[in-house]
């Protein structure tokens, strides 16, 4: 057995947190999901920092929260010199390696005003967020944007799909409807099969990368394998025989409430007005779409089933740490909404399991923790897990060990989320520059509190409104709860979160660092001091000649 | 006529805002100074982003908050690929040059990270934060963490102060008592002159390589030439015969209060029992330390008349803009505190005035501005006089060439300040982790709000106290003000500062960006949609093929 304590990172793409059997969806049955969280912690309260992809794995893969790595919406590049997964997991002598998705855009500004080559190992480690990219694949490709030499295209081109220039659009996210080939955008072909097998489908195909990637790997160093489907992201479509799966019976009760329409809170307004809301406001368009959603998610149960026999055989089992987990939701409706990028629960909560085999963590498994934790905290996880020390001057996120093993520790009150809407194309009817387009959400267990500049806030008692249907920011009788969640949120905000290169253990030797120089501030005469004999090493303070 | 638009940009370190004739100081004298301000505009609300060297000057030379930046206190690295003033100088055909202090320390660990050799050209860039070091001197060099060849030191020892290893200490800031050579750093030998001449002095020394620099440019590029004086900065020791020509007759009132020591801010109060703020609570230390304090401003103004007749005779007062002020202030017993660090007036507010010889600026000279300004907005300031576009993503601070023009644009409400306390010797015993420990003013024309966490607020009425003598931050009368200033603290901590890769002009273009793009999120089918003929083109998107 292998002495290497690997970590198999799954993520999935716009998973709510309530579609697995686990989790309590009554008619999607995910057994190998499910099997997971049997043999680990389910967390029950788990948020990103960021209901949209781009910035919520920024937050993920850096462990610190949007409005600290600047990378606050989709294509905004992450700064060149953030510390990433890997700039915390290489020194520990794990190798991060990916298959699938990041969502990462290099800083090419920042790389060039710094001298770095992108095709260098500093521009590759940046460009791929620390990650070996054993494949890259962000999972959009839309035609008029799309990259030459997709590995997926040249694969799916090599098995035949060569009618198409982009056969990700025009076989595996595109059906057949009355002899036509049909875009996967269209919502109204969810049900259709799509143009490729099952075994040509992405959620496979990653599938065997990770495991072609295990097997391929040399056995030197742990790994942290990030397996990051882009499914059951949109388009919304299906392989046979996941597209006929599920029907509309299978189909969960929408979750909203006609008062959400009323006295709408008006950027939630600007919300639900987007096509995305509109659509999924109609009940033919849930029937039709959330049936291929649940196929698309038993696929991957399915195909993770597949890999963890194969772990098993190669005896990995008892040595990887398992995360599964996804990078945000889907509204489908709910709040008449769609898409994501609000807050609430379907948007932002995600699901979250972690199985470590380590005997450390025997009396937590199967078990549900109700704590409330965010993405940012698999990063000091997977540090804490390699034995590393967490550095808090940098990371935000806490590492989830104690509660993975059971450990009775304090824990945090509040959860934050952030989104940057100025890329909506709402967002120039608000009057708005796009610096000033922020959405904040904080939340505890009794109230979640969306703060936005410009606008009313929004409020939700969770212990009375579980539902999040009776916005409270206009209420008289909340003007106390909402002060409190402000001043919670101005407490976060005003955190020291760029001060990255003076670590706690650091700092504390530098306390009286100027006596110590022997710069005596405001000492009238000798009588006053008593100067230290020697000077303090500093690597990074004046040296000593 | 050079047609060159240069910039003079002195810095002293340490001065308060009232000690000029100009501002109002009645036994000082200050003749070129004040020459310059009946040149341009004295700004009589100016304030530092931090009462303290290393995090103001950080935020004067990147145009960011501390919080921002990230080198929230001395001695904290400034994170590698942080724009400074030559990142945003230098493209607009600026020649960023250094003639004294900067207080930058590099990140080290950032550029081994990066790749970046600390003496190639990046390395030099971030490492002198923009500047090209034509002579840098930090001026504080104690014996126990002296550097080699320290410029000025050569220099001393070259003239025959070679007695010592290090004459910047014990020549140009030392004094000869009964026959001993004592360290300056003892404030009651103040009243005696240093051990050099007033030609080899720190602050004539200076002068004169400015003036080096001029003589020896070559004439193509313009240049911003920062001459940042260590002076007036304790060690408080003058040569004769400035030692000698103020006396404690010449010292103005001290501005305190009894009731500042009774109930006090317990936070406060660990800045009044610092050895700092004892000192200077003694009448005696004031008499014998203030008269050289004054003395050292004499020389400075005296030094500025020689340069400014150096540049009349070069014909280069017509196109330079000329910039005097300081990095923060100093207590000198005021509100029985000394030194700085704290957030009264006499530490964080600086004098500040700006001449700009274009006839655009002719009315408003010899004005007195009293909007309230920061550093930070000298960099913009800079940018906007050499015709550039001020890059509102990136820097905090905002252009003064509308107040230099006497255009009556929009302002700012609020003015605020930082200090990061984690280094000064009581911070253990507030029980606080280093990244704790954080405090933050916050003013407008009628409140100062100065928050801790950790400890009571404190709130000046500016209206009714402009002495800043009484702490409402436990006045249940002042219950709304304190609010009121925490939610403006709260949405100035909200804003997003990190997001720096896009530009608001790039910004506008990406409003809608998914949909340009080809990626229909939420369509039903056709009649929803139209999708753009062809795609846009971003740098850092995804590409066309």
């Amino acid at each position: 057995m292998s002495q290497r304590k690997n970590i198999l990172f799954i993520m999935c793409d716009q998973l709510r947190y309530d579609y697995l059997s686990c989790a309590g969806h009554k008619t999607l049955h995910t057994p190998n999901i499910d099997s997971l969280a049997e043999r680990g912690v389910r967390f029950s309260n788990a948020y990103v920092q960021s209901p949209i992809c781009g910035p919520s794995r920024m937050s993920t893969y850096t462990g610190r929260y949007p409005s600290n790595h600047g990378a606050t919406a989709n294509f905004v590049p992450l700064r060149v010199g953030e510390l990433n997964i890997g700039d915390h997991l290489k020194p520990l002598g794990i190798r991060p390696v990916l298959v699938g998705k990041t969502h990462m855009i290099p800083d090419q500004e920042g790389m060039k005003r710094l001298g770095i080559e992108p095709a260098s190992p500093i521009g590759v480690h940046h460009s791929q967020i620390g990650f070996e990219p054993y494949e890259r694949d962000d999972g959009i490709h839309p035609d008029l944007v799309l990259k030459p030499n997709v590995a997926y295209n040249n694969y799916l081109k090599e098995r035949g799909y060569d009618d198409h220039e982009n056969p990700w659009h025009w076989a595996a996210n595109s059906v057949e409807r009355r002899g036509e080939i049909r875009s996967g955008f269209f919502n109204d072909v969810a049900q259709l099969p799509a143009r490729v097998s099952e075994e040509d489908s992405e959620t496979p195909y990653m599938t065997r990368r990770a495991m072609q990637f295990i097997e391929e790997d040399d056995g030197e160093k742990p790994w942290c394998l990030h397996l990051s489907y882009i499914k059951p992201h949109w388009p919304y479509i299906a392989p046979a025989p996941y597209n006929d799966m599920y029907s509309a019976a299978d189909v969960q009760d929408v979750h909203r409430s006609e008062t959400e329409r009323e006295n709408t809170n008006q950027l939630a307004q600007h919300f639900q007005e987007r096509i995305c809301g509109q659509t999924f406001s109609r009940e033919e368009a849930r029937e039709t779409v959330i049936p291929a959603y649940m196929g698309l998610i038993k696929q991957i149960d399915d195909q993770l089933g597949i890999l963890f026999e194969f772990m098993e055989k190669k005896d990995l089992m008892k040595s990887t740490m398992i995360v599964f987990t996804s990078d945000h939701g889907e509204y489908f409706g709910d709040h008449w909404m769609g898409d994501k990028d609000f807050f609430h629960d379907p948007a932002v909560k995600v699901p979250l399991i972690i199985s470590d085999p380590d005997p450390s963590c025997d009396n937590t498994r199967g078990s549900v923790q109700n704590a409330p934790v965010e993405a940012i905290d698999l990063v000091p996880t997977f540090i804490e897990y390699a034995g590393g020390a967490v550095p808090k001057h940098i990371l935000d996120g806490r590492s989830l060990m104690p509660l993975l093993q059971g450990n009775d520790v304090p824990w945090r009150e509040f959860v934050v989320s952030e989104y940057d809407y100025f890329q909506q194309s709402f967002s120039p009817k608000t009057g708005r520059a796009p610096l000033e387009c922020r959405i904040y959400m904080i939340k505890n267990d009794r109230w979640k509190y969306i703060h936005a500049p410009g606008f009313l806030p929004i409020l939700f008692d969770l212990t009375n409104d579980p539902d999040e249907f009776v916005d409270l920011g206009n209420s008289d009788d909340h003007t106390d709860a909402r002060q409190y969640m402000h001043y919670a949120l101005a407490d976060w905000s005003l955190q020291y979160r760029q001060r990255e290169t003076v670590s706690e253990e650091r700092a504390e030797q530098m306390v009286g660092l100027e006596d110590k120089f022997g710069v005596l501030i405001g000492y009238w005469n000798e009588e006053d001091v008593k100067p230290p004999a020697t000077a303090p090493d500093f690597e990074s303070g004046p040296k000593a000649h």
